[in-house]
C-alpha cells in the first residue's frame, strides 16, 4: 500500500433496531487532531477526481453504499497507485496523509455516503484539483 | 426548547456527482472537544429509548433517512419534553448536553443513519438506560 496510507478495520456492533458502527476515537493511533467533519455523497457511477490536499489528513468512512477510492502517489518521484472499496461489508477507515492524489466513484445504485473526519478545517488554499484525465486510470463503466 | 439543547442549521453544498454536507467544525461555537465519532442506524418504525449520558455532550447529524429525536429533561425538577425531526430536508446538528434523556425513531422506509460526534469516548459507566415505558410519550405507529 501507499506509504502512510492506513487502512483500519472498524467494528460494527449489532443491535435489533439498527447497528452501531464505529468511526474514529481520540485514542486511535491514526487520530491526529479534529478540524472538521463533513459528508461527501456520490451517485451511482459518478466519479469525483482528482484532488490533493497539501496539509489535510483525511479519515474516510463509508456508512452507507459502496465507494471505490483510488490513490495516486507521486511524492517520491515514481508513481504509485492503489485502490480500496469501502462499504458496510468492507467496513474500514482510510487515513490519508497530505500530498496524495485521490478520486472516488459511487458503486451503489443509490447515492453512497462518505464521512471525512479531517485534522484541519476546510481551506480552499490547501486543495489542488486536476481533471479526470490527469491520471491514467480505467474507472468502472456503470 | 430544552435549556442548552442547541439546534444548528447545517450547510449543504450542491455538486453534480453528489452533495457535500457539513457536520461539525472545530471553530463552531457548539464544538467542545473531540472524543469519538460513531454511527447509529435505525430501522423504519423502530425506537431506541431511553438513554441519558452523565458526562457526554453529543452532536447528532442525520446524513441519510429521517429520524425523530425525543428529549425528556428532568434536571430542574419539572419535566420538559421536546422533539426534533432530522433529515436531509431538515438538515440540522443537535448539540445535546449531558443529563438529558433521549430516544429516537426511524421514520424512513430504509434504515436511517445518525452520526454522533461526542466530546468523550464511549464509556458504559457514564450511560444510564431505561425502558421505553420510562417516559410517557406517544411514539408514531408505523
Amino acid at each position: 500500500m501507499i506509504r502512510d496510507l492506513v487502512k483500519t478495520e472498524l467494528k460494527i456492533v449489532s443491535a435489533m433496531g439498527g447497528n452501531v458502527m464505529h468511526a474514529l476515537k481520540h485514542s486511535d493511533s491514526s487520530f491526529k487532531n479534529f478540524g472538521e467533519a463533513y459528508f461527501s455523497k456520490i451517485k451511482f457511477g459518478y466519479i469525483k477526481a482528482w484532488k490533493r490536499h497539501r496539509k489535510m489528513t483525511l479519515n474516510l468512512i463509508v456508512p452507507f453504499g459502496k465507494i471505490k477510492v483510488v490513490f495516486f502517489d507521486d511524492r517520491s518521484g515514481e508513481s504509485v497507485m492503489d485502490e480500496v472499496i469501502l462499504s458496510q461489508e468492507n467496513y474500514y477507515r482510510l487515513t490519508v496523509p497530505p500530498m496524495i492524489w485521490f478520486g472516488f466513484q459511487g458503486l451503489h445504485k443509490q447515492e453512497s455516503i462518505m464521512l471525512n473526519i479531517a485534522d484541519i478545517e476546510h481551506d480552499p488554499s490547501e486543495v489542488e484539483r486536476e481533471d479526470l484525465e490527469f491520471v491514467n486510470y480505467k474507472w468502472e463503466q456503470l
